[in-house]
């Protein structure tokens, strides 16, 4: 550190935006030289010792040791001095160094001559994943020895100088792609897993995307970012929020799920745009692929209309899509609930394939078939099918069988399997009870070709929908897994779903309403009216983007009027009106017409890398049960610490825990 | 609405930056007209009675019901039909609207034909603060009745059209600037209080100056934005951290104070450089103008030394900064511990005016005075002084026996008040008992004049220099509220304390040490080998970042070597190392040196716009007792609610609550 320059770079050119100068790696070198000269460069006294480096002004290596980072060099540069600071990834028949940093890998050269044999010495006896400081200079590989599989493999670095950081000890496993490690082994070291260059990309991209994503709505849009408490009152229904004991005996605050109240009450002050990258909390348990805390891309607007929303999001996903994953068209295409439900079973349909249920209805209208009767004869009653292209080939007796097993458990439902032979027969304990029109009928209506095979249920549309929405998916997976090319893994498929239910029956009381959203989403225009009268008819001003099959997104146009927002809480929902009094207060005192939208961020950026879990675009993730591995939290506190909270633990009985238990 | 076209404008142009475009209020209308005519427009069919609409496509106003901003209009746009959306701030005399939005406001005309008498009445009907759109023609006031203190003051818009969003209410107060509400009142009914104009000005610019800093760290020096998590284990000593029980009996998770650890250990992973714009929790009960979560500009940094780290925020603070405040100059000033704790008697010292601490023991070296001499006499004792300009004239007696008094009650310490008469003579109790050599001395060392007060303190550094220190401030606040003008307040004064001790003896325990910072804080090189020694001697790589007397950031270099920093952990500050061995373990597989920086960006935000509180700068503050008066938070929860974290409220006795109620 003695060598370091005793100058100080006194003037950032702060108003430069040298965003794309210093991705461009063997251009930046020249334009930062450029800056260099610019700056005004002044001497300081430095009384304590340690002075500002002579170091670049901005970019990746600006203020720092290093004067390049270890993906940068290329034959430009031959002949260059250099420092570069890194890990250690490999070494080579004591003749190399793999020197790695964020940015890729650079080959240092270790001398051989007697006269640096304390250099090579120290070079030598590096471990791997020790961290160094080393100078040298560029020169080409000889002839032959490049490496065309590597940014940098047409140079190496002559070391003359090195300092080493820190020996690294024994590791718990390899920084290396290739290697595969346990999930909890990677959670526990999470600091190591996140050397790896898919971990790097995916925390690079991220920033990348929000950064783009708060470029459009602040500077193009005219968008506020405002933070918003997470320390705050429970809401009504908030079974889901995490509680956090105040200093106040019995007062506690709640971590909210999402900053809705804020964002509606923003829009009453006159904020008129907000936005934030929210951090909202959850308390579910153990689902798969959820994490007590994440985040939300937080939009609400003042004098807008669904459509408007719609395209502001259109443009924001157009803005900060990285390049290199493709344009994205808009607007995205739209579909409403009931044709989702109808064509794919489900409101978040994957549209990067067909295989749609196939309404049977009428085919089996005069059956005699006994089951398919009895369930067109009840009220909603109804029999569909997916058609899986190939299924008949692809699937095996024991899949089918597996299918045949997850509708019985998991939806109460037979489910029918007819194989369409390669002469056009079928295969099927249903092929006797089937006239030739009937038959005839059948394939027409499903489209089904030889190889195919047909996956029929009869029952509630309630029921049989969902079931053949999840086969639907489930069959996807098989085909794919059997080498079947169904869905372009480069392909990304938006989807607005609109027009949904404003109420759901109540699943343990049929007879209450629920909100199918949340109860602050005000209904069409067209069936406002409705709100009196038939509730349940009403459908709301709710849209859900989806990505691939995904919700990524939810959001509505708000009810702006205390009157109407009053009687959807006390007549339809039947909630405690007191728990909102300074939301529906908020609404009676100037609201502005108001809508928003919220946009799953760990999903949205989980899906555009590719990743198989929202965990691998997060730094530090808890594990399924809501653990952090590394530090081990949760953990266990002092009767001390819990008493400043005027809390105690209530340990379960035996027999709560057996019960608990069993509920896993 | 049915006015609305049913058009959408297809493509948004996500490629252009428009951020200085809508800024330009006149200019900016012909500019997207422009865009408009360039962009693809295309009838789509609208099932739903929903169209998007065909307003502008970037700024302020697109998506949106408005064409224009309340603050837009100027004479340019005479002729032009316009909507405007924003709520009525008053009417005049059955003549005029004043409509406001976020941007200003605008006068709107009232019909008076017979035939207009529906929309006339319509206007005339509605209360202050009810939200409308109008819509109408832009013309030319008629002469002598611009307003030329109101930037639209040269034009009026004639209505022709009107919706009314929503009636107001009666309100609790006026949406006026000059009326002045109860701190109380505000909080309670802060969306209100947020339609003011100082504070949409205060969230706007702290939205822009957050968006600049981002720019400057994401986008010209190459530093990631990672999310970290706040439900994280309990730090050793962190008394002041939340607690969040989770679902499993007797185990919590702690809100932590700041991201330390894991800013670290995301240089351990190799991240480089990273930034975050941080929620921070700390739970202090009711500390004054302290929020139970607050917002850090959190930044840390691979491969740097101090220097690196101050240069960066020194280019942050100029680039982040809004050009109305006036550009900053870097580097900043620098100042070692021992000087400012010797010349202001703080580590956050007001730099904005002199007033010194003048050292007096020379002067009193040979005084018979017994109480000067007494206090000289043992070790680290002294004699000091400041010299209040004008203070003879301008403070009372009362206000110097205040004065006294606080020095007595608050530091244990005497206080000495010498007044320097007109004539040169000293009026002072002490006049009698010194000679006319001191005397002399004593008015030439402090350079007092006539008028001038000395306010002097004799005993042990530790309390003579912070009891000074205070009085400094103090006597500056009853100059400045006598008339004097000490402090300009447009000035940005900012300071960079460095060379602190790295520990301080343990208040309760002297013999013992603590952290003056945090146990991370790297040792100054030079005093490194100390740490096995004489630690208390041991100076620390630690800067704090001083605006106009505040501490507005601190950071350090940090101990990246495993063997250090448990000797830190183990030997100097007697801490269980387990708690911590996921560090330590982190530091021993590969660390980089690193070092950071944290600035409290509500406090920065709040000096910037001069605003007396942080409050004034969060949108939804929490009161001195950490309740949030709007929602009534926190709050009871029932009992079934806490059995889901195996919790119960321990009430305190009666005893205990008396107890409670005295600390306070």
């Amino acid at each position: 550190m003695a060598a370091k320059s005793r100058f100080v770079l006194q003037r950032l050119f702060n108003g430069l935006r040298t965003q794309s100068l210093w991705l461009q790696s063997s251009k930046s070198t020249s334009s930062q030289g450029r800056l260099l000269q610019r700056a005004q460069i002044r001497a300081v006294s430095c009384s304590h010792g340690l002075c500002r480096s002579a170091s670049a002004l901005t970019g990746p290596s600006s203020l720092s040791f290093r004067t390049h980072t270890c993906g940068e060099l290329r034959s430009d540069h031959v002949g260059d001095k250099v420092t570069l600071c890194g890990w250690v990834q490999y070494l080579r028949q004591d003749l190399f160094v793999i020197l790695r940093d964020f940015t890729g890998l650079t080959q240092i050269l270790i001398p051989q001559e007697e006269s640096a044999s304390g250099l090579k010495s120290a070079l030598c006896d590096l471990t791997v994943e020790s961290v160094i400081q080393v100078t040298g200079t560029v020169r080409l590989r000889p002839s032959g020895q490049e490496n065309k599989g590597m940014p940098t493999g047409e140079i190496e670095v002559l070391a003359e100088n090195v300092e080493i950081f820190n020996i690294c000890q024994k590791l718990p496993f390899e920084i290396k792609d290739f290697v595969k490690k346990s999930e909890s082994l990677r959670m526990q070291y999470r600091y190591l897993d996140l050397r790896s260059s898919q971990m790097q990309q995916n925390l690079r991209l991220r920033s990348q995307v929000v950064m783009k994503m708060r470029d459009y709505l602040c500077n193009v849009q005219g968008f506020v970012d405002v933070e918003t408490p997470t320390l705050f009152k429970r809401t009504p229904g908030g079974a889901k929020e995490f509680v956090v004991p105040s200093r106040e005996p019995g007062m506690f605050y709640s971590l909210p799920q999402s900053p809705q109240q804020f964002k509606q009450l923003l829009m009453v002050a006159g904020v008129d745009r907000y936005f934030q990258i929210a951090r909202c909390y959850r308390d579910e348990g153990s689902k798969p692929d959820r994490q007590p805390e994440f985040t939300q891309v937080d939009i609400e607007m003042s004098f807008v209309e669904q459509a408007g929303i719609m395209s502001l999001v259109e443009g924001l996903l157009q803005h900060s899509w990285p390049p290199e994953k493709g344009p994205i068209k808009v607007p995205f295409h739209t579909m409403k609930y009931e044709e989702a439900m109808r064509d794919y079973g489900v409101d978040k349909p994957d549209t990067r394939f067909n295989m749609k249920l196939i309404d049977l209805s009428e085919v089996f209208s005069a059956s005699d078939v006994e089951f398919l009767r009895s369930a067109l004869s009840k009220p909603g009653g109804t029999v569909q099918a997916i058609c899986v292209p190939g299924g008949a080939n692809l699937f095996t007796g024991k899949t089918l069988d597996e299918l045949k097993q997850a509708a019985k458990t998991q939806f109460g439902q037979e489910l029918s399997v007819v194989l369409i032979r390669a002469d056009g027969t079928l295969k099927s304990p249903l092929k006797k009870l089937l006239s030739q029109s009937v038959t005839d009928n059948l394939l027409k209506t499903t489209g089904a070709k030889p190889g195919d095979v047909l996956l029929m249920a009869a029952g509630s549309l309630h029921t049989v929908r969902p079931l053949l929405g999840h086969l639907r998916l489930q069959s996807a997976q098989l085909l794919e897994s059997s080498g079947v090319t169904l869905r372009d893994p480069s392909a990304f498929h938006f989807l607005w779903v609109v027009d949904f239910p404003l109420f759901l029956p109540k699943e343990d009381k049929p007879e209450e309403l629920e909100s199918a959203h949340h109860p602050f989403t005000a209904p069409l225009p067209e069936d406002s009216q409705l709100l009196y009268t038939e509730p349940h008819k009403v459908r709301g001003q709710h849209y859900d983007l989806v990505l691939n099959g995904s919700e990524i997104g939810g959001g509505s146009i708000r009810i702006h009027k205390a009157a109407e927002q009053h009687h959807v809480l006390k007549n339809i929902l039947k909630e405690d009106t007191t728990l909102l009094s300074h939301l529906l207060e908020a609404l009676d005192s100037g609201a502005p017409p108001h809508g928003g939208i919220a946009l799953g961020l760990d999903r949205l950026i989980s899906i555009m890398v590719g990743a198989n879990s929202i965990r691998d675009v997060i730094a530090f993730p808890k594990s399924f049960r809501g653990h952090d591995l590394m530090s081990r939290a949760p953990d266990s506190l002092s009767e001390e610490e819990l008493n400043a909270y005027h809390i105690s633990v209530k340990w379960p009985t035996k027999h709560e825990r057996c019960e608990e238990d069993e509920r896993k």
